[in-house]
């Protein structure tokens, strides 16, 4: 066996003291929503902002002296590349990241503050694989894989040692799969210790890499994911051997179940994580009646998101909740008009965030216009009570953009 | 003394395991930023989101079967609203919350989806309080004030028990004040078991209400502050006096460092919070080499920031730390021309998030054109670099909202 219980304990103590021992908490507003009882496993809040600290951190101290001095190489866009860096940093190890070249710049320049030196190459990461191992080669550096490593794995297993610890009745573990690193070390540890649970790994419809593998299946990978954590095409060789013995179930699930998981996090469970961090509960949602009643641990491995992007999904989901429309009101291009439509929209309770005029390029007679607002609301029927208020005052108005969905 | 350790001993066993015993974290971004050694306690991640559960649920347990059965009115826009219509619904007793006229209507929802009479009544909370105790009056309703009451102060100090117990060796920790509640508890459980111990009470510049009381001053409180939690007018005469007597020091932090700490706790610390959650992050920040080397608990009270607000945080933030720059671009308004822009902006590795295009109302001759774009940069020298290979590619540029500041 390829790594074993004994590992994952020999890679607490080995980390013990130099990664945060995270917290797992009950949401109460997300378990009374879903009918079951759920408890998150904090990864967000490890020094890089994800899981990953911990087996780049075992396999770091696992190499020799020679090995140390010459340094590391890994390739990743993302939380692996932070991992690695900052506990190289930590180790004196010198460190290098090879990156795509279209990888977001605060992933960049945060792998760069922690002192790695960063060559951003290839579209993507499968593109910068070969020259990745060809540096490695040629400088004689410890490549360092993001998840098909004993080291790597032993020490993510470790985070599912800590939730047996705080929750020893968890029923249920759902786990993001990216290359299969963290689910295959949970699943060693958790069922190490209670042989009855079930783990269940979530990939993103996109990503679906790990379920191909497992069932022999040839769906498309590929794709601008808003999990771009597990945005991975070819899972491990120990962690697909792993997954096949210990996982219960793969469960797909689609981008925007993915986006709301993001939104419910944040606002219903004050939990900021990336899209991967919210994959567990995006496949608890989409098969809630599966884990009704259940004691059911998630994991959020990670807190990465672009700032930009967590922006944009926030006001999206005000948009479908109905929180936020977008009205086209049609006005006669006089003075006095927009304050006679303001004064409609707030008399109505309606809040005003944008107002957009244009007379150039909509489809009305020449002596009317059309004003774009966008009015925060109480619910669609609200904004419903609005739009009949204006048409009412001499204003007709519709709604755009209705459903705000992403795709 | 009107409360003591006893009191909030004995208010921790009465509410153990109905409210949730929040982890306190250390942020090694944070820390590492600001040098000193941050520990941050989680009250938002309370039911409600905020640690107004605490005093909210030792109040109601210490009604009569009577006061029970006649129900309880408080006055609240926000987190003590959902504190006691949460706690209230779950022991079976009526609730009505008073709310100001134009207050969110996510607050409001919330507040009723936890089954309370919610009655919207004044311009705010000041103009709604002697209509609530009248209505107190009429209907026999036991009052539950925010923060002026001993059982609600021995709640909120339970918060200081919590983190003395995980972190022993705090040498400081700073809270926001509102009415004083949570202070006056933090400082009473605190100073009990290390008299040693500092507590620092943070305000906003808005509302430097405590402040006032404490040194005598009359400065202006009032105005729309990110703070919403702590924008109390008045201090409590219960808490005035605690906080007088335990009080190292009471600090004032401006809106524009509250915003900065909001996103700041979110990005780096990967904490979700509310502005008043982040007061303690802001006074920190302000005030760092004062706490250089030392072990600081931060209380992040509460997480229920509206997500427009926070979306809203997040773009400003990028802007000012010129990760996003907005260019109005000079161009001939040609066929082709928008191609050749967008290609320069591309090829010198800037992202291209919105763009505008108006004919009409700017001030340039009426054959030339402007162009809005708003761009995401590595940094304020990567927009420099843009603009300059725009205008030797003959699209002479310049930025506009260069600082983005809040006022």
């Amino acid at each position: 066996m390829s790594v074993t219980i004994a590992d994952i304990r020999a890679a607490a103590a080995l980390i013990e003291g130099q990664v945060v021992r995270t917290p797992i908490v009950r949401s109460g507003a997300l378990s009374d929503q879903l009918g079951c009882d759920i408890f998150i496993k904090l990864e967000t809040l490890q020094h890089t902002g994800s899981f990953k600290d911990r087996g780049a951190l075992v396999k770091l101290k696992s190499l020799t002296p020679g090995e140390r001095s010459r340094g590391v190489i890994a390739i990743s866009a993302g939380n692996h590349a932070q991992g690695v860096a900052y506990h190289a940093q930590r180790l004196g190890i010198p460190a290098t990241i090879v990156m795509p070249e279209g990888t977001p710049f605060n992933k960049v320049r945060r792998t760069q503050a922690f002192g790695a030196h960063v060559v951003l190459k290839g579209e993507n990461i499968n593109m910068a694989e070969p020259f990745a191992y060809d540096l490695a080669d040629q400088e004689k550096l410890t490549f360092v894989h993001p998840y098909d490593d004993v080291r790597i794995i032993a020490g993510q297993g470790t985070v599912g040692l800590e939730m047996m610890e705080d929750v020893p009745d968890l029923e249920t573990i759902i786990v993001p799969i990216g290359g299969g690193g963290i689910i295959s070390g949970v699943a060693i540890a958790a069922k190490a210790i209670n042989p009855k649970i079930e783990i269940i790994g979530v990939e993103t419809e996109l990503y679906p890499s790990m379920h191909n593998a497992v069932r022999g299946l040839e769906q498309k990978a590929g794709g601008d994911s808003i999990a771009e954590g597990i945005a991975v095409k070819s899972p491990g060789k120990i962690t697909r051997e792993i997954v096949e013995r210990l996982v219960g179930d793969l469960l797909v699930v689609n981008e925007s179940t993915i986006e709301s998981a993001v939104q419910s996090m944040l606002v219903d469970a004050k939990i900021h994580t990336e899209g991967a961090g919210a994959t567990p509960l995006a496949a608890l949602r989409e098969h809630a009646a599966r884990f009704a009643g259940k004691r059911v641990g998630l994991i959020a491995c990670g807190g990465n998101i672009d700032p930009r992007i967590l922006a944009s999904v926030l006001m999206r989901a005000m948009i479908r909740a109905g929180h936020m429309a977008r009205l086209r009101i049609t006005i006669s291009d006089q003075p006095g008009t927009l304050a006679r439509v303001t004064q409609q929209i707030g008399e109505a309770g309606g809040n005003i965030v944008e107002i957009y005029h244009q007379r150039m390029f909509y489809d009305v007679p020449v002596k009317l216009a059309e004003l774009d607002a966008v009015v925060e609301t109480r619910d669609s029927d609200h904004a419903d009570d609005i739009m009949k208020r204006l048409a009412a005052a001499g204003f007709p108005t519709r709604r755009l953009h209705d459903s705000g969905a992403r795709n």
